[in-house]
């Protein structure tokens, strides 16, 4: 009993900040993404071609969850966009309350959207609002396409699938069931938008900058 | 401070149960390996070539943590070894009370050794003590090769770091700078021993097999 009442308490205060997050964003009219997956599949290279590609028609500033380096963050600004570290000291997700502190220092009134990167980790993350519109969930190839039957929560949850590392199918490299993704996804999450895409070529990338355009500029 | 407290108590539970396990294995004269990785770094698939290649030679038990399919110790059980499946219901780590039950489920006293392939997480496993005689790290070359800096806990804690699907280095396909790794790891932690490896194609297998059977038959 105890073990479950301080989770519901912790979980309150998070949703309390998220709630908060949730206000100043609306009341910019801003977008806020939250992007979690593994370690390695691939977000920080999705973000950083996404802001190169897109270029000034989108304005996005980054949040960038990691456990104890800048280094994601420096890549972000070579881009020029601005983006602030959160480092977690060792903790498994990013929290409302340290999502909140970045907002403050990022300059929200002069963009469009905010991407959050979450610490990389499948699990922990997608159990924390952030105050975001959506989750995008990034699973890389490399990983299997096992991986939304065996960690069905973040799947469920979010309003995109970024399938990253799609040139490794290429030769039959990797042996990844893309179709297969497809239904356990959608059988997970029938809404959920899949984009397969490649950050080093560049393919299928045009997609999901039309949908991300979409967000702020709704055709 | 509440926080604090709390976080304290449950590591002194698990603390026990891993205190326990340790002893139990001790009792039998069982060394026993705590596996922990990223999703899809290929745990389970070194594992069951693992088995498979080792035949008879080192009888391996497995404890398999996934959130909630038994997918896993479908394949292990499929080379014949004996496989206990723990569905942690969502939580991001095995705990050493589940790891417990489990080896209550296994014929340890037939086995030379019991392996654990923890929940798919290169964070939060890596706090909680299972009674295990070493952690075993896995890192595939498709994540990158910044995960010893960006994600250093789990690397300064581990025995082994088993770099898998070195067979994608060929051609160029995925930039992964093995030194940088090795350079890294070491710098954390100066006694792992770093095998690089492919479970696909058996290349690098051997050194990894040699140094598990000399866990158990010291040369």
């Amino acid at each position: 009993m105890e073990k479950a009442d301080v989770g519901r308490k912790i979980l309150s205060a998070n949703e309390t900040y998220a709630l908060k997050n949730k206000q100043l964003l609306a009341r910019h009219g801003k977008r806020c993404f939250n992007m979690i997956s593994s370690p390695g599949s691939g977000k920080t290279s999705l973000l950083v071609r996404t802001i190169t590609d897109i270029g000034g028609s989108l304005r996005i500033g980054v949040i960038e969850g990691d456990l104890q380096t800048d280094l994601d963050a420096e890549r972000i600004r070579a881009t020029h966009a601005p983006a602030i570290q959160i480092n977690t000291d060792g903790a498994c997700h990013l929290s409302a309350s340290q999502v909140n502190r970045a907002l403050d220092q990022l300059p929200v009134e002069s963009l469009d959207m905010v991407i959050i990167e979450n610490v990389g980790n499948l699990v922990c993350p997608s159990a924390f609002e952030l105050g975001e519109d959506g989750k995008i969930v990034v699973l890389s190839v490399a990983e299997g396409d096992d991986k939304p039957v065996k960690y069905p929560g973040i799947f469920a949850k979010s309003k995109v699938l970024l399938v990253n590392k799609i040139d490794l199918l290429k030769g039959a490299l990797v042996d990844f069931d893309l179709d297969r993704v497809r239904t356990d996804a959608r059988r997970l999450n029938h809404s959920i938008e899949i984009f397969p895409v490649s950050a080093k070529t560049g393919e299928g990338m045009q997609a999901w900058y039309d949908w991300l355009k979409n967000q702020v500029h709704p055709q």
